[in-house]
């Protein structure tokens, strides 16, 4: 069995990144991370649509590509691994030096495929992240390239020796984990921040919002709460895209036992996976 | 007369990077912009100690690498440009998949160089973008790789036909401008806004606040003020690495005919700068 690339540079398999690039100067760029089974893409029609999102908002120039196209090398290489990370980073022209975008229409793709073990993950721990993300109405939401608040939130987490970390807004409330977004439930509400002003729209978020707590028997909605209705909720859970819906055990000196909301869910995004070609 | 490299990876001349660049990921980095004169590069110290500072504050492992070491191989090839513009950027090492930035000690560095014409600036227009830059004091001050804000603001710049655009924080009071830092005159005194909360500390803002405007007969603080106190200015000018000190001439309505303190700002700048090896 052969190892394959484990990069592709628009489209072409590649271990190097042509100079310049405006990703790696200023982050100028946009990423997804779709969780591949078996060469199938999972949920790309959200990723698409987030990555549309931040072309617009980014004001590239042109018209948004289509993801199945950006990612079908790495796809057929994929159909060797069971689960795999797919990242793709999107990143405008290269360009003349300095901040200014220009006005070119072609983008530069890189795709990077990492093979993943299969996951039985408990319930974790989560901690708290000292980092108050930016508010900053004009990037929020999009999953572009500045990530060193997130980056920030990870080392944390290590240093910890937790599961995840929180991270709070300005205020105080809060917004994600460092690596996914974030969810309590109080009865039979599930609530989640919104990522208008901070934070990152993910494809499981929408997915709980639009069609899974629905089918669980729950209310979702995006709300702003507080440190205090974290530790006061009947269950707390984050979502990430390779790892799905978890389960919090315990943040400070808070424990929970019993996890139905996040269970249910995790078992319709379980359900929800297709190992066939769309 | 050979055109010579442009880029220089780890030291050595490459048009390309090697995958993955933590840089290129999630802009988790630095970067430093000189002037270079004949090969010799303007005011290092004050570029190696913001460097050292970012390094320190994104706490990368390891020691940080002395800047003359890391920029040495450009400036060889810069001794055929009069003028010329040097970027390094030094990344996080290359690691695993995610945000998590691992305990490695290696960094990436890749040089950029870019020979520039001979520039007599006359006094500038100013516009207004609509950014306001986020509250984030863990990344304020130092020159990261996140600048996603930054090429919004010179976008503005370009659709609005100005030679500049000031920007503002979340509460509405200038910081800087797309690519330098910003300062008003009233009377006898110099004051540009604070960079702890958001922008960047910019090495020629470092060197009027210690130095020249003692020099040139001003007193110059740190201070926050309003748009309302620019439209009143006795002056305006913006500084940058590569422009020196550059006068406003047009804000809005507002013009301003007579630049006492960035003419003196910008004969010192010019009288202290080195073409002779340091």
């Amino acid at each position: 069995m052969s190892a394959g690339p484990e990069f592709w540079v628009d489209g072409h398999p590649s271990g190097s990144l042509p100079l310049p690039d405006r990703g790696q100067e200023f982050g100028d760029g946009l990423f997804e991370t779709l969780l591949v089974l078996r060469g199938t893409p999972q949920f790309p029609d959200h990723h698409e649509q987030r990555l549309h999102t931040g072309f617009q908002r980014l004001r590239f120039a042109g018209s948004p590509p289509a993801l199945a196209e950006l990612i079908a090398p790495a796809l057929a290489a994929a159909v060797d691994h069971d689960r795999a990370a797919l990242r793709l980073t999107l990143s405008r022209a290269a360009g003349a030096r300095g901040y200014t975008p220009g006005g070119h229409t072609n983008h530069r793709s890189v795709l990077r495929l990492t093979p993943l073990p299969d996951m039985q993950l408990s319930p974790a721990s989560l901690g708290l992240s000292s980092v108050a993300l930016a508010t900053q109405p004009a990037l929020a939401g999009i999953k572009h390239l500045n990530r060193l608040e997130q980056v920030i939130a990870a080392a944390q987490r290590d240093e910890q020796g937790v599961d995840e970390v929180l991270t709070c807004d300005q205020l105080g409330n809060p917004v994600a984990v460092s690596a996914g977004n974030l969810f309590i439930r109080i009865g039979n509400t599930l609530s989640t921040p919104p990522v208008d002003q901070c934070g990152i729209a993910g494809t499981r978020r929408q997915l709980i919002l639009e069609r899974w707590a629905a089918e669980a028997g729950y209310v979702a909605r995006e709300t702003v709460f507080s440190l205090d209705d974290v530790r006061s909720a009947d269950e707390v859970f984050f979502c990430n895209t390779l790892t799905g819906i978890r389960a919090v055990a315990q943040f400070e000196d808070r424990r929970w036992q019993a996890f139905p909301a996040s269970s249910a869910l995790q078992k319709i995004h379980t359900g929800a996976l297709s190992t066939c070609c769309a």
